[in-house]
C-alpha cells in the first residue's frame, strides 16, 4: 500500500502525524510507502526531535502551504494551490498514492477530493462515514455532515456506501441499516426520509426500517443513514451530553470527602468508561463516494489516531470499498443517467 | 384559573394524573376549578383510593373513549369523538377551561388543539417547546417534535414563541435566541437555517446567531430554534446517551468489590445527578401557537409532573403569553396576508 498522510493538518500536526505516520510503518507490513506531505523543513525536525531517523518506507513530499482548522474550505482550497492537503489529494489522483489520511480541515478535504477526485459512478455527493460507540457494539452513522439538505436517493446512496463500510472494515456480515427518523412507521419523518424509505425497502440491504435517536445507543442497527445535517448534530449533541454528564459527576464527586474517596475507589473505572467514547481506535471517518480513498481524522488526532487511520487506509484499499460501492449501488439503484 | 385536565392520557393514568390534579388544588391558590376530563367511574374509584374526598374544586367531566399513546393521531381524533383529550380541547374552545393539560398521546394533542382551536394570528404552525437542562440553567428547545419540513418563516416564529415563554415562564429577562445549525457563520447550516438567520438578524429578538450541538448543554443561548425533526432527534438522541453513559457506570461500579464499595460511598451523588436531568420540575412541554394554551405532560408523568404542568398552565394564562406572542410577531414579522 502506498498511503499519502497531509502532515500539517490537526491541532497537533505536524508533530503527532509524523510520529503516527512512524508507527504505521514499524507495525502494518503491508504498507510500502508513507507520503508525509507538508513543509520539508518542519517534517525533518520533527522526525529529529522523536529521536528517530525517517524510515525508508517515508518520503517527504514538500508543499508549502497549510489550509487553517478555520479557513473556509472552498476559500482555501482555490487561492492555496501548494497545501498539504490539495498536494495529498493529487498523489492520490496520479495514483502515486492509493489513499490519504488528513486530520486537518473537514471542510477541505472534502473540497479537495470532491474537486480533483469526483465521486463514484453513480454517487451525486459524497458522505462521511463515523464509527459510533453503543451499549453492545458500534455503528455507522452516514452522513455525519458533508451534506445538507440531501434527497432521498442521496440518502439511499448513503445506505449503500454505510453498508458496504460496515461489512468490509468493521466485519459485520449482512449489516443492518436503520433510517434515523422521528417515529418507526414508514409514515413518519420528514419528506426526504419518507422518500427514502420506500426506495430503502426495494434494495438489496438489510433495511430494518425507522430508527430513532432513542434507539441509536442501544445498537439498534449496524448503519445508521441521515443527511449530514442531522448526522452533525446528533455527533456534537451527544459530545455535549456527555460533557455535561461528567461535569455533573465531577462537581457532585468532589463535595465531600466521603464522596472523594469513593470517587477514588472508582477512578480506573471512570477511566474505562472515558475510553468507551474514545473515537481514536476506530481510525477516523472515511469520506465515502470520491473516486479514491480519504479518511479523516479527528482534529486533536493521537499518534495512536494517526496510526489507526492508516491502517483503515491501508484495509480500505485492500477491500476495494469503492468497487464494491459502485457494485451495490447498481445491484439497488438505477444509474443517474438512465433516470435522466 | 379554570384548567381542563386529560384524566386518561399518560401511562399512569388515571391514577397519577388524578393525584397531581388533587395536589395542584391544595397548593395553587389561584387556581378556581378543574375540570377532569375522562370515565367518571374511573376517576371516581381513583379519589376514593387515594383516601381523598374530591376536593371542590375539581368537576368531573365524561368522557367515553380514550387515545392510546400508539394510535394513529389523526385518525383518532377523527373517530374517537368523545375522547378524554378532545372534549378537554372543546371546553377550552368553548372558554369554560382556560387552559388545558394531557400527558397522553403527542400527536393527538397537537392534532386536536389544531384543528379544534386553529393557529394565533400570523402564526403558521403550533410548536412544542421543551424546557432543558444544562450546566447552568436551563435552555428551551423549539420546535420539539410537533412539525418536520419547516420554512425560516416558521423558524422565526418559533423563536417568537420560544422567547415569550422563556420571558414569561422562566423569568429570563430578554432571552438570548440561537438558531440550532452546524457551524457558527451565517453561511453555514441547510436552505432553511441560513434564510431563518438572515430573517431573525432583523428581528426585535435577542439573537446570538447559530449555535451548534456542541453548544447545547453549555448553556449558549437560553431558546435554541430548530426544525421539529431535529428537535426531536436531539431530545432522543440526548436521552439515549445519558441511558448510554448510565449503562456503562453501573457496568464499571459493579466490577468488584472495591468498586461497589466506592459506588456505595456515591449513591447519593448519582441520585442528584440523575435529577439534574428530571424533566418533571418543569411542568412538561407546552404546545405555543394555538389559539388557546395546551402544556403536554410526558407520558410517564408523575403526580408531581402533573402538579407543576397545571402551574404551568396557569402562569401561562396569568401572564397571557398568547397576547404577547402575537404582540412580538408583529413587531417583527409581517402577518402572511400582507406578505401574500
Amino acid at each position: 500500500m502506498r498511503i499519502a498522510v497531509d502532515a500539517m493538518g490537526g491541532d497537533n500536526a505536524p508533530r503527532d502525524i509524523v510520529a503516527g505516520a512512524i508507527q504505521a510503518t514499524e507495525q502494518l507490513p503491508d504498507l510500502e510507502r508513507i507520503y508525509l506531505v507538508g513543509r520539508q523543513a518542519e517534517i525533518e525536525a520533527v522526525c529529529q526531535e522523536l529521536g528517530k531517523p525517517r524510515p525508508a518506507k517515508i518520503e517527504i513530499v514538500d508543499a508549502s502551504e497549510v489550509v487553517g482548522m478555520d479557513e473556509s474550505p472552498a476559500t482555501a482550497i482555490r487561492r492555496k494551490k501548494d497545501s498539504s492537503v490539495g498536494r495529498a489529494v493529487a498523489l492520490v489522483k496520479d495514483g502515486q498514492a492509493q489513499a490519504l489520511f488528513t486530520a486537518g480541515n473537514t471542510g477541505a478535504a472534502v473540497a479537495a477530493t470532491t474537486l480533483k477526485l469526483r465521486t463514484l459512478e453513480g454517487i451525486a455527493r459524497p458522505a462521511i462515514a463515523t464509527v459510533m460507540p453503543t451499549k453492545l457494539k458500534p455503528f455507522v452513522l452516514i452522513d455525519a455532515g458533508a451534506n445538507t439538505d440531501c434527497t432521498a436517493r442521496q440518502l439511499a446512496e448513503f445506505a449503500v456506501m454505510g453498508s458496504v463500510y460496515s461489512q468490509e472494515i468493521l466485519g459485520i456480515d449482512n449489516p443492518t441499516v436503520g433510517l434515523l427518523s422521528i417515529g418507526g412507521e414508514a409514515t413518519k419523518g420528514n419528506e426526504a426520509t419518507k422518500e427514502a424509505y420506500a426506495l430503502l425497502q426495494k434494495m438489496p440491504l438489510n433495511f430494518k426500517g425507522n430508527v430513532e435517536g432513542h434507539d441509536l445507543y442501544e445498537g439498534a442497527t449496524d448503519v445508521v443513514v441521515c443527511d449530514g445535517f442531522v448526522g452533525n448534530v446528533v455527533l456534537k449533541t451527544s459530545e455535549s451530553a456527555a460533557h455535561a454528564i461528567s461535569h455533573w459527576l465531577k462537581e457532585e464527586f468532589t463535595r465531600n470527602p466521603i464522596r472523594i474517596l469513593g470517587a477514588l475507589l472508582l477512578k480506573r473505572a471512570i477511566g474505562q468508561i472515558k475510553q468507551k467514547g474514545d473515537p481514536s481506535v476506530y481510525g477516523g471517518a472515511p469520506l465515502l463516494g470520491v473516486n479514491g480513498i480519504c479518511i479523516i481524522g479527528h482534529g486533536s488526532s493521537s499518534p495512536f489516531a494517526v496510526f489507526n487511520g492508516v491502517r483503515v487506509a491501508c484495509e480500505s484499499v485492500s477491500h476495494d470499498i469503492n468497487g464494491k460501492i459502485i457494485e451495490l449501488r447498481k445491484a439497488g439503484l438505477t444509474s443517474p443517467e438512465t433516470e435522466a
